[in-house]
């Protein structure tokens, strides 16, 4: 049988459930009104509806921050100013009163013209406000077509599936996670705002199935199989019998592996890897730790520079930074990484050059290096937090062991200024790199003599060392992390860490892949950070693994010639082997 | 003091001389006529001045094709069948009937409407046909405004430095080599039309200066340093003589060079490495063969499918490669390369998606590999052409040994398919591949044992390996061949060719780079292959080294951390003593 749709498996889990499908409003025709009557009722229309949008959206901002969710309530802050705003709201009112159009219309005409301004300026940060704009445009409409608020879902007790193309914040924020079975979004991938918020709430979720999603209609029977991807749609009992079947057994597999959330990591022989997370807000700190995170192996800290105007102040910084190890025991070990932007991250503040490529072009610590200043502060920051704990500092992107050396050329002024302003910070605190340019892995045994830790950085590493963008479909079966060429890189880049007595770590998504671990285990690395809920799978896996018995069989995956072969190798020589007696 | 412009040395050489500014033809603003007379006189003036620009095209043909230029007489064909295009003529003569124009400003209008609808359809081979109808346009308004040909010269017989915003092929096809000493252009790389015709010409030329050129008036005196890409106006008598000197020099040098163009290449030491070429068309055999070229390290065959609306047939991709081969005494070894579109290059004919990162998507192998037919087409052409003697075939971005298995499965069905047809080929053909991804330089062990050859692409090697795009200024500085990573990749490979016992070339820029030759010998390169203009400088600089012992010197250099100490060690370590003493 086949799957009716097929999108990416956005967060894991089985969804049983009737469709409950999220339609974007439906407008009629532009409408002209008949009278000059009808224009003071259109105008009240309109100032009703907008307040009506008003109290509805203090009230998402209230429940928002109750939750702890601020960076969400921040965004309805930005709606509510829109809904003040007489470039919006004054324009429909104008089109009221001079084009004779109805409150709906003028509504939806004013929405669509200043997003459209707002769009032509071709600016990644402002294609987001005018989403915003869209955001908050339906909203009035809504009320003004008698339509309940986004969050009034299907009477009755029963699960629900959330279909929709995408699902805005103003969508997800009102909704009653107790209700939702789970997501499936026509747009989106791993990284878009629904599948975030489907890890954080623990739904199951499948994102970019394609257009056709919106076929489903609500009440119809879907099951939303979100560990292949896979999505249908009116299943037949023998389906939903087994999926039933899937659903229990992944829910006591949750249940047995929640033993091993406040576990110490410990291998069948004894060894201790760390088991750290991935995470990029002061939130995610927070959740990581419940997930059962040892400590942060990679801070991303481009969320406090994106979606804004001005640059994040030292203070604003150090707060952050501390308020991330706050969430762990003190002395525990925090990676904080120098901003990476550039590639595929864009930032408003600085106006950089678009450029051809750019992953291969000036991102990361290469457009650090060009703003000594923006650099300089954030490395002040991360000195001062620093104080509190363990605080190390790493570099994304290094290439070669000039960049480290500038680098580290900088953060020596970084601390002159501080002791100047006579402000303490932990001396020395560590630093380490991300290997994840081929250059720098090749050169991996030069540049572990200049710095007390090395992280492989496996996304882009496996992009560049294959050639094959990790965003482009095209090549994705060149993309894979079990590509024996990586895996030679990486072998060499942990054996240079030892040799240099400094610790190896991987921040990559390939740290938490079951076939990857032992192979890696074998290899000798030391520390796992990954994405908080693939933690507990680990550390569950690692449990039945004999790290020192694997370092024969990861040599032995190293002959292969594809990552075909050489998951085929793992699950027959180790996986299975591991699942009836600990090797 | 400082040069006055500075751009991209394109062709080596100095000149010294007047300016000849070529502008762009100035029509005076948008004309309107007074009475019905002039109507018919303009349509007149606009029918005899289309017939002349004929005439001259024909002419520019008929000298183009007795040169055996006829790549370029190619593109004056089109613009013919443009003068006799209703769109583009037509289009003017309406103008002039109902919009009462005169015929420069109806012709200009025309021009640059047809030109704009086609640039709107934002497709890389209609802009060019864009510049075509440019350029034929001028050619017309020129007539009218009673302005010579392109090829008009200042009168003498003084040599004369052509500056131009950029050189479209209608001026270059006119002129006469003895006259111009030199090029400099606006606008341009080192792989423009402008570039590549001054070095087939032996010209000095500098490209890329930006606008600031065209400050200059024609008749100022000018210095072309085209080593350093400098140019100089009004230069004082100091740096006159100076240049003067240097111009001098460089000649005595090129003269003495060209004892090597036919001599054998041997290193003082007894060895023979291959000097051989990249090329690019048949012509550029036939002048590779001329500037010392042992063989063909690298065609390129990609002129065979661009700029066309049709595939070029088995038939005729089978004459151009007989045609390669034929420039050479039989025997000598030709590598011609498959298709190796996408990234930089695009093809009309396949209606390729848009890709965020080209030079890491879906091109060269990747393609041919999902077009199957069109693969098979050009591999039976080079089965064909293989017949008549050493032609060996080359795959481009190979990343994986499926990939390369995948190709070799294909080569056997092309052959097959002709076994079936009774058309005779050379069996076994010599394959191999290009290793340009870090992952086949990684697992050149296994690849080698796959082919007959291994010919490392480093253009594009360097820059997956720095993460540096090739085209991108703002990563310059990491993209060099000499970076210590991308010398220990070409290390493995050339070890694992020998170790397999088959050959290893090299066909990127980096064979001809005098610092990277002595490192190359060193680690046991056995074929340089590169644009022809540097085999002799090659060649003479190998008769003074001594390849055995340079193996300890590669070796030395491989533990530097810079391609700056590198170069510097080189320099003192190396060249400095080839200079007195056979080292």
């Amino acid at each position: 049988m086949r799957a009716e749709l097929k999108g990416i498996a956005a967060s894991p889990g089985y969804a049983l459930g009737r469709a409950w499908v999220l339609r974007e409003a439906a407008v009629p025709q532009r409408q002209v009104r008949v009278s000059g009557q009808d224009k003071e009722e259109e105008r009240m229309r309109l100032e009703s509806s907008v307040r009506e949008a008003s109290r509805e959206l203090q009230q998402v901002v209230l429940q928002l921050l109750r939750s702890k969710r601020s960076q969400e309530a921040e965004i309805f802050e930005g709606h509510l100013l829109l809904l003040e705003d007489d470039e919006l709201i004054g324009r429909a009112a104008a089109k009221i009163e001079e084009e004779a159009l109805t409150a709906e219309s003028a509504m939806l005409e004013a929405t669509e013209e200043v997003a459209a301004m707002i769009e032509a300026l071709d600016d990644a940060y402002l294609l987001e406000r005018a989403a915003d704009i869209r955001d908050v445009g339906q909203r009035v409409i809504k009320k003004l077509l008698g339509e309940g608020g986004d969050s009034a879902m299907p009477e009755g007790e029963e699960p629900v599936v959330l279909i929709a193309r995408d699902l805005a914040p103003s969508v997800t924020a009102g909704l009653d996670p107790k209700r939702v079975a789970g997501f499936v979004t026509a747009v989106g991938s791993e990284t878009s705002h629904t599948s975030i918020l489907a890890r954080s709430l623990g739904l199951p979720a499948v994102v970019g199935t394609g257009e056709a999603l919106l076929t489903i209609q609500s009440g119809q029977h879907v099951i939303v199989d979100a560990l292949s991807g896979e999505v249908w749609i009116e299943p037949d009992e023998q389906l939903l019998a087994h999926y039933d079947d899937k659903k229990r057994q992944f829910v006591e597999q949750t249940k047995r592996l929640e033993a091993y959330l406040h576990r110490p990591t410990v291998t069948a022989d004894g060894r201790k890897p760390e088991l750290a997370a991935n995470i990029g807000t002061v939130e995610e700190a927070v959740q990581a730790r419940a997930a059962g995170a040892e400590g942060i192996g990679l801070f991303r800290t481009e969320f406090l520079f994106m979606n804004r105007d001005t640059l994040p102040s030292e203070d604003e910084q150090t707060e952050a930074y501390r308020a991330v190890m706050a969430a762990f025991p003190s002395g525990t070990s925090v990676i904080i990484r120098t901003l990476d932007i550039g590639g595929d991250k864009e930032l408003l503040l600085l106006e950089l050059p678009k450029e051809e490529n750019p992953f291969l072009g000036v991102r990361a610590i290469r457009l650090c290096l060009q703003f000594p200043e923006l650099f300089k502060t954030q490395l002040r920051a991360m000195l001062r937090a620093s104080a509190d704990g363990r605080l190390k500092i790493m570099f994304p992107m290094i290439a070669t062991v000039q960049e480290l050396r500038a680098a580290k050329a900088l953060l020596e002024e970084a601390k002159n200024e501080l002791r100047a302003r006579g402000i303490p910070f932990r001396d020395p605190v560590e630093i380490g790199i991300m290997i994840e340019v081929p250059s720098a892995a090749l050169m991996a045994d030069r540049l572990a003599m200049e710095v007390d830790f090395l992280s492989i950085g496996t996304n882009d590493l496996v992009q560049y060392v294959m050639a094959a963008d990790r965003m482009n479909p095209g090549v994705s079966e060149l993309n894979q992390p079990l590509q024996p060429a990586v895996l030679r890189l990486i072998r060499h880049v942990i054996r240079s860490g030892r040799e240099a007595g400094i610790h190896v770590g991987m921040c990559g998504e390939m740290a938490g892949n079951r076939y990857a671990v032992p192979i890696l285990l074998g290899l000798g690395l030391q520390e796992f950070s990954m994405n908080a809920p693939g933690i507990v799978r680990v550390r569950e896996q690692m449990s039945r693994l004999h790290a020192e018995r694997l370092e024969a069989a990861a040599n032995a995956v190293l002959e292969l010639d594809s990552p075909d072969e050489i998951r085929e190798y793992v699950e027959r020589e180790i996986l299975a082997a591991a699942e009836t007696e600990t090797i």
